[in-house]
Order: structure tokens, then C-alpha cells, then sequence
């Protein structure tokens, strides 16, 4: 039995439903951050952050910043890019707009390469404009929170690396890491960039990359200073590293409570086989996607190979706005989000299925949300 | 009786030791950060920011983001200022080092004026500093956590009005925002940047900030654009006033956990006089000093105008280092930190004496910890 009050289920495309014991280490007392306990808890926690990513390479490098995912995008853009230097940007949603910005605000030129609303740009166009121009940094969203629509990272970064071998194959992986494959070293990732909240299943708070050897090694070539003070690798580079060799050291105080609870969650995670982790929000997805279209419903994502597994982006029947579903749905214990993509917000919701909500087999959070889908639709008058 | 298990009292400069009820908030269930709940929780907490800050003024602006107190560095050097302008950094310790290198990152020009370890830099030659040369702000560390100096914030603030009255005037409040007397209108502020972790009692996790209308003017009148994304004003402002007027909004997701957490401190600490509080900590503090001098050791802080009343830097016995005392105290159930300030780290510890330590009357943290420095001291073979 759970240890949290009675709630809605928080199936919104992050933050997500938390585990106990999870929400229990939010509350550990106080220690010092260079205290050997929470300088052990760290160390484990950027150990742990290897097998999520799934690199052993030794010279790829944690971070965990206090922050959230889009603090990854200034890190990014103030660490590896320089001003003046050109970036392409793949778009598949709003998140990519807004990378761009952040680029823009470090005086990096960022060109985006934008798909339809619902697709992912194609590897013959990626292909076709990384032949036409030298870009330092390939971003790609890994799935795009916005839409929901998934990215084909493996394919991707091959042909950057086979065009374009000496630009950077950074990933926003925020609502995709812990729920979509990712193989750090087997598909030649330089940077993946998420956030805690989403499928790694911890509170918000927290900025969490993994950078490889490469990117490093690009970083220690910079002409000119990191641009930013409270991001910058070379503030936090020996921090990261001291922590993992379990050494105290001190540059900005983190949370130890988030890190706590990211242990926590992180050890839960590996507990498993990460294929299964992602096989059952896999599962999941299928379920729902399949309740969708019996709904007669329509997903922004527009084909199969190009949908999320850990959210579905779902269009509303012609007539019927998100305020005319989402109090209904909320009345029934499920709450879900609205749109997000400016052109088309008032004509979708978003349904996050991600963390315990998929992978606990004693939460009915999923069968729930269909079957309050459902009612909700039929109440505002709609027939599938 | 607690609900925490056991532990050693926290008695650094922060993080401090916590309330239960404040732990507790941190295990709050999930909710969106774009719900009605949690929207109308932040917005309480941004109109409690106020009264602990003690403006009035409308226009004052109060900032809650996910980072540190690092991070209000870089908001001020992003925000406050452009590249090429000049600051004049006030410096009694570690910490206004760390801010200049911050204002350099971001192309601005820092001038620093240097005090004597132990000292702040005097009125007279802030005057003079200012006669000298024009600057867009000034930054005073009001409590230095390196060296437990305490700065004089009315009479500086009334100084800079009155001779460079363009000069914003910025103090770092991180070691005194919660136990050092600030009012914020009444003394002309223009931000008062600070953390979670410290006398606010709340977890690690915030970057806290109270900014004046004035400041918000000159940050609109900006000629370039922030240089951050992540701490850029442009993004934050909209949210910030949106959330105070308990309407929905989005740029980068806070978290729900510390954002409750941070309600049920400011709570408890408005549930008394402000007065009352500082006059605990300043009490707390007086029998610290009292008992350091019976034992004949001295401060770094060399005067008593100048002693922070939240935190107390102590010089060892001559021969006696951190090393031979911090384990010792540890054993008897406390955690003091060591040195911080390069050139004397190795000569001094520092005890904090922050929050429920020090206002909750049930606890015996602070008898405990002169106890045990005593204890600790004769055990190395020091003799008072």
C-alpha cells in the first residue's frame, strides 16, 4: 500500500507519478556536501549514470547539476560551442525552437532543419544539409515533448559520423532517457541531455548529462572562456570527477535530498534488465496507441516508426478543446496535459506514460486514464 | 520527538539541519508544475518571499529558479549588467573572488576592493572607490561564509545612493537571507540574491532572489540580450509574475518537492516576528563568541561590529589543525566545516548556527556543539 495520500494520477508528459521509497528519500536529513556519506551517494549515484546510458567508456563524463533539462541546453551551448560557430538544429517540435534560442543567446548561430508538425526531418535532408555547410554540433530531440515524436538516433548518428565525422551528436533526451533505448558507445553519442523528472522517475531539479571523450576533448580545445559561470565545465568538470573518485570538493552546493532520491531511483531502475524497462513502456505505448485509434482518435506522431513510447500526443475530435476534456478527466483521477505546439495547442492533450505508471504491474494508472479517455469523450457528446 | 533517525547535527555555514515538517514537505506526491495546486503553492511562496525580504513595493520582483546560490550570480551578471560595463566588487572573503570570476565569464569588467582577512572594506574607501570611477553596480557579500564577516548593508546602501546614486546596489545574501536583519525597501536595495540551504531552512536546491523595480528597469533597458538562457530574466519574468497572479505558464520545469518544502519554511519563520528571529540568532550567536573567547581562541571576524550572527569562523590553537579536531567532533555528534578562505584554510573552522538549531528551543544543538569543542580541543592537548 502506498505511502502517499490518495491523488490524482500525474500522467502528464513529465513530471510523472514517483515511487515510495523514491518520495521517502526526498526527506533525508541534512548532511554536508562534502561530507564522505553524501560524497559516497554521489559517486554511486554518476556510477549508476554509465549503465542508464550505457557507456563504459572511460573517458565519457557525468554530470548532475542542480537545474532542470533546459539547463542542459545552456551547457551545451556555453561548453561546446564557441560564438560565432554554427550548429544544426533538427526539428520535430517545440523543443528544438527553443534550443535554438538558447544557442542564439551564446552567440552561436543555430540553422534549424524543420520537419511537418508530426515527423521528424528525414536522413536524406540531414544527410543533404550537413554536406552543405560545416556544423560543429548536430541536436537532435530524441523525442520531443511537444509532439511526441520519436527520433531514430542510431541511424542518425551514423550518418553523422559518415558525412560530417568531426560535428558533435549532442541528444535532448529529456523525455527519452529511461524509457527509449539509448546506447551511448555503440551508437557514438556525444552529448545526451535529460532532466530527473520524466522516465528516470526522480523530482524535478536536476540537469543530468553524459558527455563522451570527444566532446571533452572539444571542451579543453575552447579558444575563448566558457560563457556561462554557474554551467561551465570547467567549474564543474573536476567537481564531477572528484565526486566519483569519492573525493570532497566544492564549487556550488547541490541538493543532497534530490540526489538521494535519484540514487534511489536509479537503483531501482538497474535493478532490472534495461530491455525490459524499455520493452514494458514499449508494451505500454502499444496498448494505448492501439485505445487511441479504437477511439477513432488520430496522434500528432504520424507513423509508427516515428512514435514515442513513453508519451502519446493525442489530436481531439473536430469541435472538442483541451479545457472541454481535461476537467473531466481530472474528475475521474487522471490528469493529463494539454498542447504545447503553438500552431495546433488548443486541438490536442498529451498523455505521459512513463515510470512506475508502466513498469509497477500494482498501479492501475494506465488502465484508468483509457478508460476515463473514454468516458471523458463520451460525455462531451463525441462518438467513435 | 523527530521523525529523522539519528544523526549528527549539522553545524556548517550550510546546509543547515531542517524542521520534520520541511523533510516531509520534500516527500510531497507528484504534481504539474502547470497545475492549479501547485501554481497557487508557488504563488504563495513568492508573496512570502516578500515579507521575509520586507518590501512593499509593488514593483519588487521576487525569482525562485532550480539551481544554487551560484546561480544568482550569474542572473545578476546575465542580467544586470553587459558586456564592457564595470562592477566594483566589495570583498571580505572567498565568495566575492568567486562572484568577480562569475561578472568576468560574462564579459563584464570586476574591480575588486580588498579588506584584510578578517575585515570588510571601510566606508571611506568605498566612497572613494566610487568618486574614482562610475560603475553600474556594486556587490557586497552581506555575510561572507568563508570568513564570517558580517558587512554593514544600510549604511553602504545609504553611501551609494548618495554619491553614485546609478549604482545598483546587489548583496549576496546567501549566509544572512533568514538571520541577519535585511529590509529591503527601507534600505534601498536593489537585489538581494540567496539559496535555500541556509538560514531559509529549506533543502539545497534554489536559487533565491528579490530584485527592485529599479533594476527590473535597467535590465529592460538593456541594449543586447541577456547572456544566459537558463537564468535569462526574459524567460523568467513573465513566469515569475504568472505565477504570483496564480495563472499557468511555462519556460523550464521547477520543482514541486522544494518549492513545498520552501513553503512550509517561510511559513514557520513568518509564523513569528522577524525581529523575534534575528534576535534568536544574534542571542545564539553572542554565547558562540563568548564561549570561543573562554577558550581563548580567536575569531577570524576581528571586531565585534563585524561578526556575522549566523555562522562563527574560528582560528585553532596554533598546531592544531581541522584534521585533528572535525573527526573528534564528529564522534561527539557534531559537523563543523573547515577552512574555506585559500591562504588560512588550514588555520580555522567554521561553526553555523542557522535556523531550527538555533529557534527551536527543544533542540540541543548548540549547548552540544560548545560542549564538544571543548571536549575536542582537550583531547588534542590544548589548554585554554
Amino acid at each position: 500500500m502506498s505511502s502517499q495520500p490518495p491523488h490524482p494520477a500525474l500522467l502528464i508528459p513529465g513530471p510523472i507519478e514517483f515511487d515510495d521509497a523514491v518520495l521517502q528519500s526526498m526527506s533525508h536529513f541534512s548532511e554536508s556536501h562534502v561530507g564522505a556519506p553524501f560524497v559516497n551517494t554521489f559517486s554511486e549515484v554518476l556510477a549508476s549514470l554509465r549503465k542508464l546510458f550505457q557507456t563504459t567508456a572511460p573517458d565519457s563524463q557525468p554530470f548532475v547539476l542542480s537545474g532542470s533539462g533546459t539547463l542542459g541546453w545552456d551547457q551545451v551551448a556555453a561548453n561546446l560551442a564557441e560564438p560565432g560557430e554554427e550548429v544544426l538544429v533538427l526539428h520535430a517540435g517545440y523543443f528544438a525552437d527553443s534550443f535554438a534560442d538558447c544557442f542564439e543567446t551564446y552567440g552561436v548561430k543555430a540553422t534549424q532543419l524543420k520537419a511537418a508538425i508530426g515527423d521528424r526531418p528525414q536522413l536524406d535532408e540531414v544527410e543533404k544539409a550537413l554536406k552543405e555547410r560545416k556544423y560543429k554540433i548536430l541536436t537532435v530531440t530524441h523525442v520531443d515533448t511537444s509532439t511526441g515524436v520519436l527520433s531514430e538516433l542510431k541511424e542518425l548518428s551514423e550518418l553523422v559520423h559518415r558525412v560530417s565525422p568531426e560535428t558533435l551528436v549532442v541528444v535532448d533526451g529529456v523525455c527519452s532517457v529511461g524509457c527509449e533505448e539509448i546506447r551511448f558507445d555503440d551508437w557514438g553519442l556525444d552529448v545526451v541531455l535529460t532532466a530527473s523528472q520524466k522516465a528516470i522517475g526522480c523530482p524535478a531539479g536536476l540537469s543530468i548529462l553524459m558527455v563522451s571523450g570527444r566532446a571533452i576533448e572539444v571542451f579543453k580545445a575552447r579558444k575563448t572562456r566558457p560563457t556561462s559561470y554557474f554551467g561551465s565545465w570547467k567549474n564543474w568538470l573536476p567537481i564531477m570527477q572528484n565526486y566519483e573518485a569519492k573525493k570532497p570538493s566544492y564549487f556550488a552546493t547541490p541538493s543532497p535530498q534530490l540526489i538521494h532520491a535519484l540514487h534511489t531511483s536509479l537503483t531501482q531502475i538497474l535493478s532490472r534488465p534495461l530491455e525490459q524497462r524499455f520493452a514494458d513502456h514499449k508494451a505500454a505505448s502499444q496498448k494505448i496507441k492501439k485505445a487511441v485509434a479504437d477511439l477513432g482518435l488520430k496522434q500528432l506522431a504520424s507513423k509508427p516508426e516515428n512514435q514515442a513510447n513513453g508519451m502519446t500526443a493525442i489530436y481531439l475530435p473536430e469541435g472538442i478543446a483541451p479545457p472541454d476534456v481535461l476537467p473531466s478527466l481530472a474528475k475521474k483521477g487522471v490528469i493529463f496535459a494539454g498542447g504545447l505546439h503553438k500552431e495546433i495547442a488548443t486541438k490536442y492533450i498529451r498523455f505521459g506514460h512513463m515510470g512506475v505508471s508502466v513498469t509497477d504491474p500494482s498501479r492501475p494508472d494506465i488502465n484508468t486514464a483509457i478508460e476515463a479517455l473514454k468516458n471523458s469523450l463520451v460525455e462531451v457528446g463525441y462518438k467513435a
